[in-house]
C-alpha cells in the first residue's frame, strides 16, 4: 500500500513529496531584477543542490511573468536548515542574490504542523 | 520611525506586510486544470476576501505559465485560520476548486518562527 501511495504522489510534477508533519518549511518570496545575469542557471543548480542536501524533504518553486516568485523548501529540522544556509555553493548564490538578482525578498522559517492534499485524497487530520 | 518603516514595506508590491513572528502561514500549492471556467474571477475575489478576514496578516500568490501556483496566506493564530476555512464564500470556492479548478493541491499549515528580508534590510534574528 505504501508503495502505491508513493508512486501516486510521484505523478504530481512540481509538488514536494513530504512526509507526515511535523517538519520545517523555508518560504522564500522574491522579486527578480531585470535581466538574467546568470540567474536561471544558478536557480536551477541551487534547486537541485537543495534536494541533495541531507534533511531536505523536497521543494516547490514558482515564478510568474512579473518576476515575483515563491520557493518553499522543506526540511526535517532546524539543523538541516542551518547546514543548507551554510553550504558553500549556496553562500555564493545568496551573495549574488542580494547584490544582483533580487530587488526584494522575504524569507520565513516555519514549522509545518498539519497537511492536506486533494482533490481526491482525504484530509490527513 | 514606525511610519517610515511601514511605508517602506508598502512599496514592495506582492509581498505580505507581516509583523514579527510568531504567526501562522497557510501554504497552498496547486496545479490548475485547463481552461478558466470562472477561476480567475474567483481567485481574485478570494484573495481580497482573505485579506479582509479578521486575523489575516497578508498573503502572497504566484502562478507560472504551466499552471503551478503557490499562495501563502499569513494569519495571527489557528482560530483565524479555522474561521477563514469556514467562511461561506470560501467554502463555495473550496468545493469548486476540488471539482473543477485543481488537478492536485497540497495545503500545509505552519507556524512561522523567524523571518528575514533583504537585500537591504538586516536580518531580524
Amino acid at each position: 500500500m505504501q508503495q502505491n501511495q508513493q508512486s501516486d504522489i510521484k505523478t504530481h510534477v512540481g509538488f514536494a513529496k513530504t512526509p507526515e508533519p511535523p517538519y520545517y518549511a523555508v518560504i522564500f518570496t522574491s522579486q527578480r531584477t531585470e535581466g538574467d545575469r546568470g540567474y536561471e542557471a544558478m536557480a536551477q543548480a541551487m534547486f537541485e543542490l537543495a534536494l541533495k542536501q541531507p534533511g531536505c524533504l523536497g521543494a516547490e518553486s514558482v515564478r510568474d511573468v512579473s518576476g515575483l516568485g515563491i520557493t518553499v523548501a522543506y526540511f526535517t529540522d532546524e539543523p538541516a536548515i542551518q547546514a543548507w544556509k551554510q553550504n558553500s555553493e549556496h553562500l555564493v548564490a545568496q551573495r549574488l542574490g542580494k547584490e544582483r538578482w533580487y530587488s526584494h525578498y522575504e524569507l520565513r522559517v516555519a514549522k509545518v504542523e498539519r497537511a492536506y492534499s486533494g482533490p481526491r485524497s482525504s484530509p490527513s487530520s
